[in-house]
């Protein structure tokens, strides 16, 4: 039968990303620090370079490289494994890859220390390709994390006689692994970011935790400059972290729209892959 | 050229509704009350039944419809004619029509009277057919309004030795009119709702504004189900309105999930149309 | 500690459904008839009646009892269970509760035989209230499916000297079943959607496949008329369906609307509670 | 009334974005080179780097100056001159700019010539700061259109005895303007994006356009990577053009999920603003 992909192209473009997207398919995460496994929907994005001279990519490929995996625990050096091995299915010479799911971290509320589960949004990703500014080879493999919080304005506070507004938050946070070197488990990251915010926020909360996270909030104010400022400082001493990318995202209570502030950072001598976020 | 869709179907089966969704269309929408016009990109959904001799309908007439309408102003009633006009151009005995759209509401910061643009999420919507318990031909129009306001626990300030957990809310009232009544302006409406709020929002707050909004949340805090009670009372006594759903949602600051709460009502004599929400 | 919600209210205003919604947490699905089993990240919504006297729910105990059966595999019977006892936790008279998920599906290309994984969105939900038209207390127990599929323009076909536009195609169904009787396996439901389509959707197609696809669909022409009715045919002979309501929603390639049709029925003698869908 | 914001931050972090998002508000926008203007429903994100040494932003400052110029009609330079506008209100040194909305856009059916109004969703946006690889300061002025357009897959249509798959796709162009130079009205832009699919969509079709629709689709079968190419080769002609990134999103109809490519490319002597995409 006629294999009209791998035809040649008479184009002088080459293609910086082809591939699928929008795909739902199960992957076991392993959260290698802390040992725990979960089987999550993600939803998929993979995109391979394609050279001026070839027609099309294999789409496929995509799925059938990622069905082979579908039993095996994967932590983040696993996803990029799987990046390599995509890479070389689809005989392309660059790859980005990232898969969006929800982990589910149990928490205890914080004086009655009731149980309960809260969904993080997060994501793995691995890059590889040409680095940023050169032209040797690189790999790159990234978490990405999304915790709500709570953020009580310190404007507010200062100028009211009573009250202050307050709202939920999105901290995020994007980590870049140095190769070799392993993040710290998915909950000490959690929670490395929930103590930037004023508060966190849980799941299950009864009277006297929901006394305690009201007071915590309103001794605790910050701004959404504030929020990522802690969350740099904080994660800039992780020796794992070649790069980051932290973002907070206050849907403001006095408002109808959003508030968000954005720090990237990288520690001298990282280098990541070109065109990698 | 062959036609279809007009051929006969064996199937026993009528079909409920039938048409187009997500359909994007301009619409010069007429506050009667106040005379404002907008022309606004309404994302429209229309569908007729089908009776179980007829195949299929005639999708591309809902888009003529709309688009010989398209530079007239249409008010709520003008809105009805167009369902009424759909109707008919597609020989059915029933139609449900709905467009939503942002209506931009100009309001005043309340201390510093500083003017801005709130954007309001409407929509229109129209139904025709058998009434609800009976088999008489029924009319309905209605609007919808989500007014973004601000919510603060009536719980937590009692609890709390200091502040209170508050958080944006979307105030959602859907009123169906009584046939040749009028409703209020759009902005009265709008303004009732936000009534019934800890606070409303505003898009431009200067600091004495801030600690305005602050204080006058905290002195009126109010669960999701005091929100659609006070919506409903004051909803109840405008005469023009026959039926009425009223719900609040809660982004609520001190989880990650939401609160929501919903009254239904229809004054004695007032009969919809079956299947009409 | 002060319990503000178990103040009384000093409202006329009785409320339909109070509750949490857009909360995200784990169930453990059974597939009765399959006996498979998968965790999955549901998104809940749960409502309770409030009574006019009473000022407020206890929004903790939805959690909490969410929780408590969190590691118990969960069929719909199992999910109407967790109903009444919301229902009595929460010492309400009526409930609504619902929890959306993504069931892997795993199925075989149809030439190569070569395996892969569909995610077909899925719903449980409960009733209990009120019968429609009666004060008879009744339960309703209700899966939803939303199964992609792939449809082909007959007036395309038939007009065209050659090809036919087609879409990707959204099949949904949703099935009341009658107390005492157990539904199909869900692979069984899927298959049975799928065979109203022109044809179904694989995540994964060789050449050979996607040559059978092309021309399955090619073969089956269908309208949005077309898969309802055909639908509505084959869930009707399905003994343990009591009321059902099928929808076919086609992302139409010609249009950049899309186009849907829907049929409700409920067969003689079942009665729903008053308000559910 | 004290001013927190104004105070000074220990933190070692300057930030690279702070400010509003997700915030709707009214633009006359004016598309210079046809004339045409019209106002829409825009939804914004704006963000002002901040020195490591300043405690916060002013966020009021963003929205009253969106308000002062809510009645003046705004093109792709009046775009820019708004960015420098709030650049220096809030007193920053660098700033990205972006208002996303619905631009309505007049067609006639291919074969019967009726009419009717496409919605293409697009955003202005502007960039000020630090160049790529440089710290000159630099500007840019960028629009982004997103075309619906059909696409048919060539090897289906070379392996099938009958018919082939077909889609609607999405064409995204991002154009970043050389400046002083005026890019083509709205409506040459997306005639050449439409040019380079299987066929264009329309809103309202009649049987002779739909047969006229299928059949162009069935005689120019195109894959996502044919897609990108095609557009990329046009763009490139654009002498107002520096540098674009053109994508491809097919809503494959035999699959669930969705394909995509992307070509990013600059003309040589472009410089960019650090960080602007």
């Amino acid at each position: 039968m006629i294999d009209i992909q791998s035809a040649t192209s008479a184009s002088a473009f080459a293609i910086d990303s082809v591939g699928v997207c929008n795909l739902q398919y199960p992957l076991r995460v392993l959260d290698r620090a802390s040992g725990l496994t979960q089987t999550v929907a993600a939803t998929w994005r993979a995109g391979v370079a394609l050279p001026a001279e070839r027609r099309g990519t294999h789409m496929s490929r995509f799925v059938e490289v990622l069905h082979e995996r579908v039993e095996t625990a994967c932590d983040l050096e696993g996803f990029l494994a799987l990046a390599r091995e995509l890479e070389q299915r689809l005989d392309a010479r660059s790859i980005q890859l990232s898969a969006s799911f929800v982990w589910f971290h149990t928490v205890r509320a914080p004086v009655t220390g009731r149980e309960s589960i809260a969904a993080i949004p997060m994501s793995f990703a691995a890059a590889i390709g040409p680095g940023e500014g050169d032209a040797t080879r690189r790999e790159e493999k990234i978490i990405d994390l999304r915790v709500p919080a709570k953020a009580l304005c310190p404007c507010s506070k200062a100028i009211a006689d009573r009250g202050a507004h307050n709202q939920r938050t999105e901290l995020r946070a994007r980590l870049h692994a140095h190769s070799g070197m392993e993040l710290p488990a998915f909950a000490e990251v959690i929670a490395l970011l929930e103590s930037c915010a004023s508060s966190p926020v849980w799941p299950l909360l009864k009277r006297e935790d929901e006394k305690y996270v009201t007071e915590l909030a309103y001794d605790n104010p910050a701004f959404v400059e504030d929020l990522v400022r802690s969350m740099a400082e904080r994660i800039a001493e992780l020796p794992a972290v070649g790069r980051f990318t932290v973002e907070a995202l206050n849907q403001e209570s006095i408002h109808a729209h959003d508030c968000h502030a954005r720090i990237r950072h990288a520690k001298p001598g990282y280098v990541g892959v070109r065109g990698s976020e």
